[in-house]
């Protein structure tokens, strides 16, 4: 098949590196020519809302997927007119709104924080009336990375976080009392066959994903369950089909949906070298109309991130088990260059193969000192 | 690192797909500009000795290696010239022409057949009488799976045998009386450092590689040993760089010899899901001058080939932990299509999957009876 997928970053890279193996070749739509994914498969330049662009990235595909949730709605519209095409605009919708997506966990019986549609600077005051603080004050839409949020301790700082986030349609959320982030990803085919891989615990440094370990150590069996239940119940309701993650804060009270993302997600890039069948092939299984793969575990998985700046590669790549992903992105503050997986026979192994990867990760984050 | 590869096969498209991860791109020097690697990397359409498609071939890469040893010596040095460039010509010189094989085998105190070099019928009848039968007659340059070779029972069959591989400078063989193949698989790095993944167990059908287990079962630790030794006296021999594969049979005195390959080879596409690191980043590694990754096991692995014909591809994938590797390309009998790998905890399950694997192969070979 030709499968095509609007977006030619490193979530499309990974996308076609894992559905190259199963005979398929990609094509991407994207305004960078030299985006990650142009290594491996055809790139359409273009804008996501041009529509001789879209027209000519579609022609003669076979399938088509997205690989970040902030395309918008009426390019996915106009190409699943033209080539079967998923995850369907029902799961973009509510991905794309934070207020349609905590109503969304509500419906499925996903508890969340209290929130507040916020429009207005009066709405604001209201919902910190009602809400309280702390809180965070997050634009509605096109927010990822803690990009878009301001964090509101008191009521004297809602006019600074009116204006750092642009004045523009918001959700303000009570703060959560949470003991670590967790994530659960799953996949579901077309046939309504669902998968879901072993629960990821998530550590964000800047807003940013640091690391993930899976399984999740330390959990109540409960817990876990508790989450795959929720998973089951969410992707069943949006007729999703592809990966689907959701974030949840762990609370004395149980979980807490933070937030969901309709594509492969960062938190399971660890499947790559830690479960028989990756996210990423099991997303184009599942586009492509495939059956899905075994999403079981290979060992005790963990990631880290490459944020900003490469640590030394040859140093990355001696320690023992380490399996780098290099997206072929040139450096710059915050940016995701990369991460290293490591799959080890025990959690000590794994823990202490960690701890070699992100001492290298901070030796290269750090400034060079003067002598 | 943009990495050049002479040949875009199979084995140059898993090639790319191993190292894209690593933040390296490729390009392909190949006849047909369709070739599997053109879903991985840039194809230099050219002929192997042509000047001016090697050297815009050549143009900027930061190193160079091929995926076939049948390329023209000419060619390597040409590239080797302009780029690093690995395996050496060394390498390639000695697999390149059966009879220096077999002298360079002897030379590392590797046991080999009887064999004598025939370059005229009169060679042949003289050899024959030396070595005796049964025999083989092979030509003794650009001859893989099985052609370019005649099997000599008496000497009734000498006058065909020659005909059949056309008069050309041949080797005339002594048949080894086996009870099974193996081969083993190093990589050798610029600094001298030599990794042997686990000794594979191979079974052909048609002259062609049908399937693989590894590691090789029922083996006494001495054979094992003696394949490891065997193998690091020959690629510290050659000062080879990359991955070099050496074929044995296995007979009551030991292990005989039978041929290599100074490339990534087919009896190790088990490593992709069966070890830590596999044949093809290995190569890669060493290639690019990175670190070696380890050769460890995963588990029990298996590979089965997928020759002239497709099994339905839902039936392939619905296999537990069956990983298919499609080339994508168009069938034509004894056409090297793609395989599927297992690695499971243990062996009786890595058989069971190898069986349901191997049904399916046979039901695709099968013509279609009349009803």
């Amino acid at each position: 098949m030709l499968v095509g997928v609007v977006g030619g970053g490193q979530l499309g890279r990974m996308l076609a590196l894992a559905g190259i193996p199963h005979g398929h070749r990609f094509r991407f739509l994207d305004p960078d020519p030299a985006c990650p994914a142009s290594a491996v498969g055809d790139v359409v330049c273009g804008a996501y809302d041009d529509p001789a662009a879209l027209e000519r990235f579609a022609s003669g595909l076979d399938a088509a997927t997205f690989e970040f949730e902030n395309v918008p709605a009426a390019t996915i519209d106009a190409l699943s007119a033209l080539v079967p095409t998923a995850p369907g605009s029902r799961s973009l919708g509510v991905a794309q709104d934070r207020i349609a997506e905590k109503q969304f966990f509500r419906s499925c019986g996903i508890r969340v924080q209290a929130f507040e549609a916020v429009s207005t600077e009066a709405d604001l005051a209201a919902a910190c009336g009602r809400v309280g603080t702390p809180a965070v004050l997050k634009s509605r839409r096109m927010g990822y990375d803690g990009k878009g949020q301001s964090v509101v301790r008191s009521v004297r700082d809602l006019a600074d976080a009116w204006r750092a986030v642009g004045g523009v349609p918001c959700i303000y959320e009570a703060f959560v009392d949470f003991s670590c982030e967790v994530s659960m990803i799953a996949v579901r085919a077309r046939d309504g066959d669902v998968r879901t891989w072993a629960l990821s615990m998530n550590e964000h440094r800047g807003g940013i994903l640091h690391r993930t370990v899976a399984p999740a150590p330390r959990l109540p069996a409960h817990v876990v369950e508790e989450a795959d239940r929720a998973m089951r119940t969410a992707i069943e309701a949006l007729g999703h089909v592809g990966v689907l993650a959701i974030e949840f804060f762990v609370t004395p009270d149980g979980l807490v949906a933070n937030e969901m993302a309709p594509r492969v997600h960062n938190s399971a890039h660890w499947t790559i070298d830690g479960a028989v069948t990756s996210q990423f092939e099991n997303h184009v299984r599942a586009v492509c109309d495939e059956p899905l793969g075994s999403t079981d575990l290979r060992g005790a998985s963990g990631m880290v991130n490459l944020v900003g700046s490469m640590p030394d590669r040859a140093d990355l790549l001696s320690v023992p088990g380490a399996r780098l992903h290099d997206y072929g992105k040139s450096p710059r503050p915050g940016r995701k260059l990369g991460h290293v997986n490591v799959c080890a026979p025990d959690e000590r192994v794994r823990d202490a193969q960690l701890r070699v990867l992100e001492e290298l990760v901070a030796r290269a984050a750090a400034p060079v000192r003067a002598r």
